[in-house]
């Protein structure tokens, strides 16, 4: 018997990067967590120490830097690309390499004169995500593109219904026709397209999910999420599939009885834990393969 | 000799609580992190386990959506306030009575047809503040109001210096004359009044304090934050002081150096820790007593 | 063309849960946070926002907190497994059940007299996990069982090097053969068993990795971790495989020479971010296979 | 009219700073979250961006790490002395200085042969807290040294009551001869001296803490609070004065009785928010007197 190196990986993670347009008086910002992480030919560094085909973390951050200068930051899908495809391009014993990049929100700051050129207030806290993959080099090489952004918090203070649930023996809760439904959204989308404008094409995908929240009279979250998802595969021919994924951030009424007053879905207890947690990947019938995008980049279940 | 109960205070804290507002087919919501702390002649409780004159920290939750319901949330000053004067009236063994309350911004759906009537979206992380004591019971009765905001985040990409300080044997510092300025603000302002249209006053300092970090070409941290004080108590005669809390948020540039990459202030390194923290009050010289208010809710200095 | 409802997963996330016994005047504790997800044929509440095959995401909290009274908890692992057989079968739409149990360690504290009955302190803010799936109902289900911890923080002050590594055009990082070595592991091991003294057999693992780590002279993190997980499985002819994360939590040497110190290893800045992240996993080459254990629970890579 | 500024202050805040000693094959580690903190003569930096009396915060950040080089860390109180020493002795515009340190446990691996040298694994979650205080410089300066902890996590699963309580419209909560207990402390005591076996001190103020609050019969938590603080004076003659602030993290009894089950404190629902928050301070009747040391550091109540 023996044992055996299987899946292993390792990159550099959470770089934290601003890239800072300044060409002209106007400036852009563009405030970035950037993880990078190869999968190659690494074995002899885990089975004998030996780093001769490692190439150090520490350079692999030096990258995400120059390549912020060198190539800019358009857009984070268009960043991760280059740098996937670098590092499987470039680096002879990786075999793939994956790049995830977070982008943070800032506004441009108002005055009496309108935008203020080089001041900006950082906007929501929702997160806007990429990633890219990139297999093999030169013309062998394959690359897939997921975007997404997760934290974007959303309620409706009506319009959302539970009923008609199973019932087992545990089961103690009250049907409503009349609930606040708040979530926090974790959404990825895998484009069909490696080539795109991205911001355009992400703002109107996230305009398309927060209208669906808003206007689908809800019988369970789970009916809104498929809402949402087939609502974006509609709008949006170059996406092949979407993933959901959404606390079921509970309210509570309150129940203010003892104290003589009538709580007509005014007052809520907005409570921290536990959470419905529910998920689905909504996907065109004839949707390309995924490659290995949906992996876990963990390499666990958890 | 003696052991003496010198300083006691106890209360409930986070009290999550969201009040809805559904009159009319337009929802409004208030989403509050509510803590109430109550001083007064507890000495029993601590010092035999006598509870007889203790009010339960639930009850005092029970109190914060009751309120929200009777009183409702037009602001949060109003509401803490009514909150504070309720405690220090109506239960006997409390002498003081101090309310903090955050508020967590949601901005409204927008859909085809404009604004929805009842979807939310979360906005900026920030947090407003609201903080009230009331002190004695009745005619003898004196209240403060703290109002605030926390983790505004702000950033300039130009228009920030720092040099000619004074240098140790420690000093390796480099003097810069174009830097990126970034801070997530803390602030707190006390208001001379005990009514007002807050929602507008609040809205009002906001902007002031947004539009002279812009605009102030920054010699250092502290001139920007003065500046901002000063402008605050300059637009508003019913501030009598404002605090200020800053920690400067270092962006490192990137030296590019090595890869033959000029790196003229476009690609930086946004440092977790450590941050340079830098604090103030700004306040008028004749600025009525404070009170209790800057007192720190923790017994603490830290 | 059509949109497909693919993968769809719900359930109960985070229900804080502690399970005293107190049988005898000696307590003890188990203090949880326990998540439930179930797969099957829920397709409906999607599609049609049908509840009737939905157990609500409340009866499963409920189910838990039964659980821990009428089956106890005297291990994670036996308790996670009741819990994931019970939901396959006898929640008719089930298909598979997968319960994820973490425990938080504490200590009894010590007085005079030794060990004190019924008060305890918070030890490490180490956690133990545990990961029951099961598949199917009845004669026909399987089973896998995941143990792990996380958040296990190692630090050795010597005994590591970094050297020989690739270079490329990014490469600045200095060859070394004496740095601190420090990292907050993540491991989960999968059992061949499915009964088995679990708390005995995890307390041993957990040894194995700790040793190894203090004990290899680490030319890399990752011939450490493959070390680790090797000596794992040569001391438990039970286990399956092994997998383990483990950020490389970079201490940097400080430069002290502008102050004329030498500092020979002495004072270090602890960085927060980036940080390494070094992965592997290790695997008997006649394990059996690992079903759906290694999927993620987000549906998402990331 | 004019406006003032008032209080002021500036310093380098969580400089993350780790310190081995390897005079000898076994090695030692202090693990330190630094925070300086000037106050002086700096409105010419405020008024008009005037730097000349500003020691930058990154030289202090320096001063910081070289002297844990210099002067070592054979304890937090010792080093933090020093350190605010330092800054008010030798940096001209300093009136006073205050260094927080935050100490992080490690424990020694255990290995088969016993102690390892050079490998360790983090404790407790628990932080052991320094703070030192000096105003003045040569003969004239004071000095003030308080020690502490936080996040100290205790639970008793019996010997804890609330009843008797004071009611008022909004009290619903029933009275309980037997609760669990639990808290996350956190405490700060002051020291008549400014020289001593500070490691011996408060390893045996923590003991005699946390043996208070496991064999007291606890009528209310404040009662716990002041038995301990009282404990602490009692056994220490060179404590002037403690402060504890003591969170009540409510465990609820989970009603299990719809399912059948009689839960006879055996299983809890552990609620994150909201919680109680139980605050005092104990001093003895002829305590010196403390100067600045319960200043907030942050100017703000809260």
């Amino acid at each position: 018997m023996e044992y055996v190196l299987a899946d292993h990986q390792y990159g550099k993670a959470e770089t934290r990067l601003v890239r800072i347009y300044r060409d002209t008086a106007r400036h852009q910002i563009r405030d970035l967590n950037v993880s990078t992480c190869l999968r190659g030919n690494f074995a002899d560094a885990y089975l004998y120490g030996d780093q001769a085909k490692v190439l150090p973390t520490d350079s692999q951050k030096n990258t995400a830097y120059a390549f912020a200068l060198e190539h800019g930051v358009t857009d984070i899908e268009t960043y991760a690309l280059a740098l996937a495809k670098h590092f499987a391009d470039d680096i002879e014993p990786v075999h793939a390499a994956r790049v995830e990049v977070d982008e943070y929100a800032w506004d441009r700051v108002q005055v009496a004169a309108g935008d203020h050129p080089h001041a900006f207030v950082r906007g929501s806290q929702e997160v806007r995500t990429a990633t890219a993959t990139a297999e093999g080099r030169g013309r062998e090489q394959r690359v897939w593109i997921l975007s997404g952004l997760q934290d974007l918090v959303l309620l409706k203070s009506t319009g959302s219904e539970f009923a008609g649930f199973l019932q087992d023996r545990y089961t103690t809760l009250a049907e409503t026709h009349d609930r606040v439904l708040a979530t926090s959204l974790t959404a990825r989308w895998r484009h069909k397209r490696t080539d795109a404008d991205w911001n355009a094409i992400n703002a109107s995908i996230r305009q398309v999910l927060i209208e669906q929240f808003a206007t689908v009279h809800s019988l369970a979250l789970q009916q809104t999420l498929w809402q949402m998802g087939k609502a974006v595969l509609a709008a949006h021919a170059d996406i092949a599939e979407i993933r959901l994924s959404a606390p079921n951030k509970h309210h509570f009424l309150v129940d203010l009885s003892p104290f003589g007053l009538d709580n007509r879905g005014e007052v809520f207890h907005a409570d921290d834990r536990p959470y419905g947690l529910i998920q689905c990947a909504v996907e065109r019938d004839d949707a390309p393969p995924a490659g290995p995008v949906w992996d876990s980049p963990n390499l666990f279940a958890g």
